[in-house]
């Protein structure tokens, strides 16, 4: 028996609930499979935590969590009492940054029974793989003068070593897939970081040859995950341009409620964590009509990273399942709750693999 | 009769195609208007003309360029033969500085007869003012080590004054459409120049009590030009996101050879450039099958920038007669010639004005 210790924090909003909906999913599968078992410990940080404390988690908050196997996050954020950057910095970045997870992924993927919003979208399957440390996100610049003559500056500092490992992985990863790479970039634009961006991305994929590689412009790329989201498997991008891609990457989707995403830690010194990609939806949290589904897929990452790649196939199927039979939550214009969805959900798992 | 001096760059590609053609479409319009005229002298500038002087224009170009009333651009690059960043920033980037073209607009519309990827469009009539000057293609940072310890640096730089002119134009700009203006952000990641950017936007809306304001982060906003793009009206940008969503803008009208857009020196000193989005296309060029629409259009942008509005109108509506026709390159699956699609669209004009 493989017990994984795991971090839970629920966070704010919706997260609190689709957080508990997505357990009972892994428990399920973790019984069906009887070799694997999940020990949940809830963290109660967040916003309200904010709101009592002064801090979005506690001090040694790090270390606490480099206790754990893998972190499993709900969302983030309570817009009206806590600004973004706090809430934000103090919690979703400041693990990012200070577990060293230095690599996002997210898929884009036409999912059966959801319903895209292009006219003939293809079988995309796309992973992006997002540098998730440095580059534009580096919080590194400031103000000077003030009035009129106030300036800002945000200085984007991308390293070798970060970039070149985010397309690593990128490459490892088209490898085991349909070894077809694209880097995203902008360098007839961004005229320091992004011809180095591509001069990195030269040196890596001459490592691997037999990857079919190509560079595509930011704003052309946006464009053709509408048009032809099909001709992408692997995107590499960098830590904004993959925050940008991913969120269209939901939408061609159908749904930006529903994506997974894995911070990873690729040297495995500390634990991963995962997220959905949506946030916490402080306009219907608590009504119990949140969609789980990316809470759940998130799940099926955390499995795909813990080795169990065949029970996470199995949990993808069951959500395409649940979406055919059309037990939605109403962002999808179903009137299904929150834990019909789960239900129906472990209803399947039960059935497929006891 | 007035008459404007057109300062006309065909440039690289299919731009030396496409110019010709909207340059008899502009015409036949100023004839059957009766009071106006263009004077049209064409500048050779371009890749070519770097091949054979080692500069993409002649070193007093900026000088030559203020003795006209505008500027009327093809398309440049010849990504085989001259790298993107001495063909853009030799030419397109140098006169939008050179010339303080500050702002640039770039409708995105649906337009009749189009077909655009999205299952329900709406009506969406969006117009995007873009920073044109500063942010993210400041051109400030560079490097520092060599091999594995290699970092590149990015300065992105936002003057309030470059960051509230483009804020005010769009707010003023809303004031004649439907009075709804929409600010993209990304100050929960970019944590110096996006707050910056909102507090300016602040400052900025403060004067247009009347006008509806919102502020939405670029991934989300990226997301909804899918989702639900007739609910945005104006759109302010940086230079960056204002590049990635103007992209999308001709990818969910149907067609990113289409759209066009003007580069406006909004005090008048020196001209303003008009262009369109597309590039230069060398793999069809010659053929005689590139789409004109997108140079046309661009010619509508010129005519209502120089007080032509009803001119330019009246040219909308002909390129969406082309459209509705059927008469379309290859590009929108169609089998006319760039010759035909311009002379539909003045035969359209003839019978309409004449
Ligand atoms: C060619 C490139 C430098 C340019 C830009 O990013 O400004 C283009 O994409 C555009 O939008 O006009
Ligand atoms: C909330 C925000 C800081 C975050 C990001 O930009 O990284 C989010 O958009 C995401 O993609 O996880």
């Amino acid at each position: 028996m493989k017990t994984y210790k795991i971090a839970t924090i629920p966070g704010d909003g919706i997260g609190k609930e689709v957080v508990p909906e997505a357990m009972r999913v892994l428990d399920t599968l973790a019984e069906l499979d009887g070799n694997l078992k999940f020990e949940w410990e809830i963290l109660p940080w967040g916003c309200d935590y904010y709101l009592e404390n002064g801090e979005m988690m506690p001090e040694n908050g790090l270390e606490i969590l480099k206790n754990f196997d893998q972190i499993f996050l709900g969302s983030v954020g309570m817009p009206e009492l806590v600004p973004d950057h706090i809430s934000l910095w103090g919690l979703l970045i400041k693990i990012r940054r200070g577990l060293k997870q230095t690599i996002n992924i997210r898929p884009a993927k036409l999912l059966k029974g959801l319903d895209s919003p292009l006219k003939n979208p293809g079988e995309f399957d796309i992973m992006v793989v997002r540098e998730n440390s440095e580059g534009e996100y580096s919080d590194s610049g400031g103000r000077i003068h003030s009035d009129a003559d106030e300036i800002a500056i945000q200085n984007a500092i991308f390293t070798r070593k970060g970039t070149e490992r985010a397309m690593r992985y990128a490459c490892d990863l088209s490898n085991q897939r349909s070894k077809k790479v694209t880097s995203a970039t902008k360098s007839n634009g961004l005229s320091h970081s992004m011809p180095f961006w591509d001069d990195v991305f030269h040196d890596v994929v001459a490592d691997y040859p037999s990857l079919d590689q190509n560079s595509v412009h930011i704003d052309a790329m946006a464009a053709y995950m509408i048009m032809k989201p099909s001709e992408f498997d692997v995107i590499v991008a960098s830590n904004l341009f993959g925050d940008i891609l991913t969120d269209i990457g939901g939408a061609i989707m159908g749904s930006i409620g529903i994506a997974p995403a894995a911070n990873l830690n690729v040297s495995n010194e500390f634990p991963s964590m995962f997220e959905p990609v949506h946030g916490s939806a402080p306009d219907i949290a608590g009504l119990g009509v949140a969609n789980p589904l990316g809470q759940i897929w998130t799940g099926k990452l955390m499995l795909d990273y813990l080795g169990y790649a065949r029970l996470g196939d199995h949990l993808l199927e069951a959500i395409e399942y649940s979406l055919v039979q059309g037990i939605k939550t109403r962002d999808l214009k179903g009137q299904a709750t929150t834990k019909e969805v789960t239900h129906t959900i472990i209803q399947y798992l039960k059935t497929k693999l006891e």
